[in-house]
């Protein structure tokens, strides 16, 4: 991996955007040149990336020009344009929106699950939702091995997944209750401070809200199971970073806990915690900061002989986000096709 | 209703018995003498019910002497010592606990759903565990017109069902964080801060901790369904008052939402909130301090034909404890069974 890349990073001043420096520097990523991009209001501030301050500069298409990658992490709207510009200039898009996800010649991959995928790209790839990526993760180690018949999944997912605001909001919030003030609600669609809300993203018609519409059909095509029964209730939660997932799964034939638990040892980017005492097992603030999605509370499903219950948890914001994306690129440099 | 009953309320100064006070006081309940008991180090204190200061007594077995109803609301221990004591000085004992809700010859009741269980008392009758009160009653009307095959039920939990101290120390642990300080963890298995903990109650040899395993018998014997097929995943979020369940049930044939829909309509303590827009759903901040169970979020199971998946949520401190024994009396003394 002696080449250097140049990397446009839109989005730069974000709650993802700062994980992305991290993780650039953490795993000695090969950057030649960083440009940061954000949008106007954010024009100006300084970054530090490598111990070196870059200034961040509004996103427009030139800024593209040269650029072998983009990573793009910025509203959905902002996608749709920013994407096709990047590719036209002759960077590939590394999108972290819902803006491409279910297009048939765009990449939708989890690095540990899917990686060949990547070899199919037309200069757009998609990061999965958040929420996507721990379940998918778990889910597919032990779909080498059995069928899986049916999936719930319910969430409880932290402010950090609505973005910067959303989490400075639950803060404010928390500091108006101690304080006796009136709470402010502009974020999130209700109070998030002792409350949770049962609807991330909007509503569809059929009842579900599109946050859980896109665990189902980005499930279904990262494990190349396209008819894939997946049910979720999307959830937010007052806590500030790393998502968590209740799952019932059901296999086409009974799994075990020990054969389950083997399976998911030998799985990259998976760390059983599962220790069936008190507090052994992972919680958001395990996971926060940390690569891995961590998974425990694995049990036989009482509700069905050929089920399995389990409860995971990632970092939205890195594994959920910027760290797979990071990984995508890393995997492609390996392979070749970048 | 002319008569009015001797009570003792043990667990006066917790968190259930402030909504004992509240429900007696706001429904009329019919109360002659009331008698407030707690442990010895509350005893001295004094509490306001219906404009008048009453004096908190430690618990002993005299003072279920002439009482017609006790309601204790106490630690499981000291509900296997009591329960029997204020049975054999000739007062029904009402209790919150696990203790003996799953003895044959103790009715379990949600009122609204099998009342007359309340008829075979043998002087002990139990209230259900916090969660499953709300479940069994979004279930209950809809298994008067379905058979169920499959319930899945996760939960979003307040601090308040683990006591006062929990509660005091969810308040500490933000006041904590917000000014920089170290956060303590007695009260709760890990820090519940910004944090989701996926244990409730102690684990069971299955791997399900004790509470989920609660949910499952104590919905079979409130709805009469021995062998209801019940996996649930109880977890605490830093919430203060009220607990929410998504819900994903299967039916042995399809049940329309609109069926759902109006059989929710018709089921006494049950409140629909469904809107489908930003908001329109219940959330715990909506429950709290509201008799009715409320539910919303329903949709037809993406993962099952014969399946609907809903959200509910109720005050695990007034319908799921206090208030539910409340009603159990004033049905009783309606049917003259008591």
């Amino acid at each position: 991996m002696g080449r250097e890349l140049t990397v446009a990073l839109v989005g730069a001043t974000g709650v993802v955007g700062a994980e992305f420096l991290k993780c650039m520097e953490e795993r000695n990523f090969p950057v030649g040149e960083l440009r940061l991009l954000a949008t106007s209001r954010s024009a100006g501030r300084q970054l530090e990336f490598r111990g070196e301050l870059l200034t961040v500069r509004e996103t427009t298409h030139d800024a593209f020009d040269g650029a072998d990658i983009a990573f793009i992490s910025a509203s959905t709207a902002a996608s749709k344009e920013l994407c096709p510009a990047a590719r036209e200039r002759g960077a590939i898009a590394f999108d972290d929106s819902s803006a491409f996800r279910q297009e048939p010649d765009v990449p939708l991959v989890v690095p540990e699950i899917n990686p060949e995928d990547l070899r199919d790209h037309h200069g757009i790839i998609a990061t999965p939702n958040c929420s996507t990526v721990p379940l998918a993760l778990t889910l597919a180690p032990l779909m080498r091995e059995r069928g899986i018949v049916r999936v719930i999944a319910d969430t409880y997912q932290s402010a950090s997944g609505a973005g910067g605001a959303a989490t400075v909001e639950l803060h404010e919030q928390n500091a108006a209750l101690a304080a006796g003030e009136e709470v402010v609600v502009a974020e999130h669609p209700r109070q998030l401070a002792f409350n949770a809300i049962p609807q991330i993203d909007v509503f569809l018609d059929d009842g579900y809200t599109k946050e859980e519409w896109k665990m189902q059909v980005e499930s279904r095509k990262i494990l190349h199971q396209p008819d894939l029964a997946l049910s979720a209730t999307c959830v937010r939660i007052p806590t500030e970073v790393s998502h968590a997932i209740a799952v019932h799964a059901e296999f086409d034939r009974p799994l075990s806990v020990a054969e389950a638990c083997a399976l998911w040892e030998h799985q990259a980017g998976l760390t059983v915690i599962d220790g069936r005492a008190p507090g052994a097992y992972p919680t958001p603030l395990d996971a926060t900061g940390v690569d891995d999605v961590f998974v425990g509370r694995l049990r036989q499903d009482a509700s069905h002989p050929n089920g399995l219950a389990w409860w995971c948890v990632a970092d939205n914001l890195r594994k959920g986000a910027a760290l797979n994306m990071v990984q995508m690129v890393e995997w492609m440099l390996n392979d070749g096709c970048l």
